[in-house]
């Protein structure tokens, strides 16, 4: 596994500090009983109301579901995913059993999401979300009916450092940047919002 | 800290498996450090583009903020609400910085909720996430611009096992029972979706 520094004002667990989200993966295949269990993780997440609205698509590289896949990225991703054992689409149920818009669908996937990426990171394997995919395309492309919508793709692979420079110059810079994130005092309130 | 039941169907992390949303709470007060903490592992969460959306109000038991903050809950979440030491609100900017519409924001919310949630878990700390607020009156209430949105509320505190009797007989109930999810077959496919 490749290390990344994550400067933390306070000391946070591990599993939280230690995940990143890489673009070059290790050519090591990832099992299907250990997507199963990354996929358990996210399943234990909490959602509203417990309705669970997530639903997902995977697809093992070499395989015609992973190809579908790619072809829903856009072509930025597409230039870097294609090293990525594993593929996936992040969908959600847009409706309540009542026939409603479930307002908190999108988030509760970010939910399961997380609860994912931290099994998988804790396992060796990186995962990378995105958000830059042809909506549509993946709704039809996959079967879903007018009530669901495809959100996000996930590329996932064990840790790799770009060791055979999978990546162009630009990516692997990217790769191996220092995290940054902003300071709590930009986010967070005591009070009143301030811009 | 309560202990309940996750029937895995794969082995996952215990931090992963053992967090729950517990509405019964101890009144042990939770410190100024340890909400830093918690927030500071939602700080290190994924987003789209890395923008971190996220924007987080919260309060103590005790102070303004926290009554204002539970003024804006509806009334089933006030009436087991009143016994948590910290209540917050989720909130997000909607959009990016060419002012285009983030369409990832509420997504990228939830990572940073549960990133939040497994930190406290760590902690013996309980946090119970709400969808049930008057998201307009919340918005108002904290002075939040036209461009943010006001979607989620969370109670915090560490887990109490419901030692005083603070729950309604049904709420007590529900606070004992085993945890539920829906198994992976309805809801991951390789290949086409199916209902």
């Amino acid at each position: 596994m490749i290390e990344k520094e994550t400067p933390t004002a306070y000391p946070i667990h591990p599993l939280l500090s230690g995940r990143w989200s890489p673009r070059a993966f290790d050519e090591k295949p990832v099992k299907e009983e250990e997507i199963r269990t990354i996929l358990e993780a996210g399943r234990w997440a909490p959602s509203s109301n417990n309705l669970q609205p997530w639903r997902i698509i995977y697809g093992v590289k070499g395989s015609e579901t992973y190809d579908r896949i790619m072809g829903c990225l856009v072509e930025f991703n597409q230039s870097w995913v294609k090293n990525a054992p594993v593929l996936m689409l992040g969908c959600y149920k847009k409706t309540n059993p009542k026939g409603q818009e479930n307002f908190h669908a999108l988030h509760d996937l970010g939910l399961f999401m997380a609860n994912a990426s931290l099994q998988a990171h804790d396992m060796g394997i990186g995962t990378h979300q995105m958000a830059g995919i042809n909506f549509e395309k993946a709704k039809k492309e996959f079967g879903f009916p007018e009530e669901y919508h495809v959100a996000t793709a996930v590329a996932m692979g064990y840790y790799g450092g770009d060791p055979e420079g999978q990546l162009s110059k630009e990516l692997h810079a990217q790769e191996l940047k220092k995290r940054e994130r902003n300071p709590q005092s930009e986010f967070v309130f005591n009070g009143d919002f301030k811009k």
